[in-house]
């Protein structure tokens, strides 16, 4: 039947050849900085067949979704929701949500985040004063409280957990050096319909009034978030810190006894997600990553802005959290370092 | 393992007992104006282990993405690619890549999409002239000629299928009305980075340069996409037009002899995928809605926007579009308009 049409077809451009063989999918275990392997219950649940946007089964996995949210960072403010989209429009929701044209606001840089939230700021016209540190470090109260002091900004932007630089940003502290938000006394609406927060609260329920239709939700995303979040809820947030915390731990030595530098010098401000050691001297980093990917099947990754060329990072999240994983990795990286090394001679 | 952790727990908020029960997804025929029911196949696809958002496999999955959307359109353009975002994101993307502070728009208003376009525009400083149609009209070339000619804009929006109220807009001519487009000449940057046309360019391989990190995209959406304009190009565009045509016509017909009207007068302006009747006299459209909800497990829906309260709208989508669907909905419409009507005599 497919033949019989393309030989009648009128169709200026045909269906391109690609398309029509199958899809395939390798087997990789992915211990880079993202994405990471997804468990096999995520992605089944993001594969069930969809509801509308609007039925109450979907409305209520989005305030399952929510209380999830508010378990995983221990917060009970009303204002809690997902973005239909990815992490990175969700970084571009919060600020386009807060800054105004002309509005100051001073930007914490120290790894590639601060970087891409100064640029998004002044593409919403905002003053921007940007607080640097080199890529590894992080701030201090008194670092920020000076900077404050000094620009008097209506947002402060700082990344909590760095990951082109392994770098874990203490907040303690921070909530009290900064006033209350900006965004519910903006004079103009801001530059985006999508993620405008007012429209956003209320399809998510967030301001006790009827819900409207605001946008067609990506409901499969919506299932398989619900489901990561209830095995977060099952294994209970402190066993998952632990398990972060011990896994990265047995990484970091291992990486030592291998002879490798971590790159953050501060234990305490090392993310618990993702490690960084510096490029070995002598190695190229291309040549480690290509050679865990050709010969061992994982992704591990070379540095991203600032780190770029100066770093290696491994990522140890959600299910690929493994003291198996751990072992894989260093074993791997063994073999890389003496053949990668080899191949040079 | 579970309870010893809650028994333990120092947190503030406890795991969310919504989350500790098995996520419930029932069986319903969506014949809305979207979501649809989706293919078990493209759920399969999106359903796969993911890959990383810049690994070959994954690159070549994008390649295909933009040549099987080439395809569907029937275009050669360079800059063709997918946005990591819900449709309404697209039409944001579009508009904001486009329009600069005090750019001049004409909005061509006959339904939501029309509306919203406008909102999105003034959202971004445009100069914004709506030109103004009555729900379930179309515009003509004429209205389009007599527009441009009085406001003179750098860009006109206008929507090609209104599924608010069920109308296709014929695009035939409008080309050489308008200019070549804007988005090249710009004088600021976007006010996104997440959507700036130029990175996304960049990341889908347009632009003829390396390829950089822009955002981590969602690698299962892409599987899902990809898996769908397969099924496209395995079937041929040229039947799957005709097998929407067919079941729409007899969708139409059905609707016609229940003694119902079809929103749409004129048969060319009504769209493949949506079709809207008035709503009939005596009745309260909620209450039929519900009723096919409740009693067949099938949803259409009421208006949206301009449309609110005139109109039930039908989607026959995909793999929606089949004959005994048609039959299926008919049949569920027949009982409601007796029993509904019944229940308030």
């Amino acid at each position: 039947m497919a033949k019989r049409t393309m030989a009648t077809s009128l169709l200026r451009i045909p269906p391109p050849q690609g398309l029509l063989r199958p899809l395939a999918v390798p087997e990789r275990l992915l211990l880079g900085p993202g994405p990471s392997n997804v468990p096999p219950r995520i992605l089944a649940a993001g594969s069930r067949q969809l509801l509308g946007h609007m039925h109450p089964e979907v409305l209520q996995v989005m305030d399952e979704i929510k209380a999830g949210i508010q378990y995983a960072f221990q917060t009970q403010n009303r204002l809690t929701l997902a973005i239909s989209g990815t992490g990175h429009c969700a970084m571009e929701a919060a600020l386009l949500n807060l800054l105004e044209h002309g509005d100051t606001t001073m930007v914490a840089v120290n790894g590639i985040w601060g970087q891409r939230a100064a640029d998004i700021a002044r593409r919403l016209g905002a003053n921007v004063h940007e607080l640097l540190k080199p890529p590894g470090e992080y701030f201090t109260l008194w670092d920020i409280e000076e900077g404050l002091v000094q620009h008097k900004p209506l947002v402060l932007f700082i990344t909590h957990g760095e990951s082109s630089t392994g770098v874990l940003q203490p907040l303690e502290g921070l909530g009290e050096l900064c006033h209350r938000e900006k965004m519910l006394r903006r004079k103009m609406q801001p530059p985006s319909f999508y993620l405008d927060m007012g429209w956003l609260a209320n399809y998510w329920g967030c301001d006790g009034e009827a819900r409207r239709y605001h946008h067609t939700a990506p409901i499969n995303s919506f299932f398989s978030l619900r489901e990561g979040l209830a095995m977060l809820a099952e294994l209970g947030l402190e066993s998952s810190w632990e398990r972060h915390r011990a896994n990265c731990a047995q990484l970091c030595q291992g990486l030592c006894d291998l002879g490798l530098e971590l790159f953050v010098k501060e234990e305490k401000a090392r993310l618990p997600t993702i490690t960084t050691v510096s490029v070995p001297e002598g190695y190229d980093w291309k040549e480690i990553t290509a050679f865990l990917m050709d010969n061992h099947a994982i992704e591990i990754a070379g540095g991203l802005g600032p780190s770029v060329g100066k770093v290696l990072r491994i990522g140890l999240m959600g299910c690929n959290s493994t003291s198996s994983n751990v072992d894989r990795v260093l074993r791997a990286l063994q073999d890389a370092l003496r053949r990668c090394c080899r191949s040079r001679l």
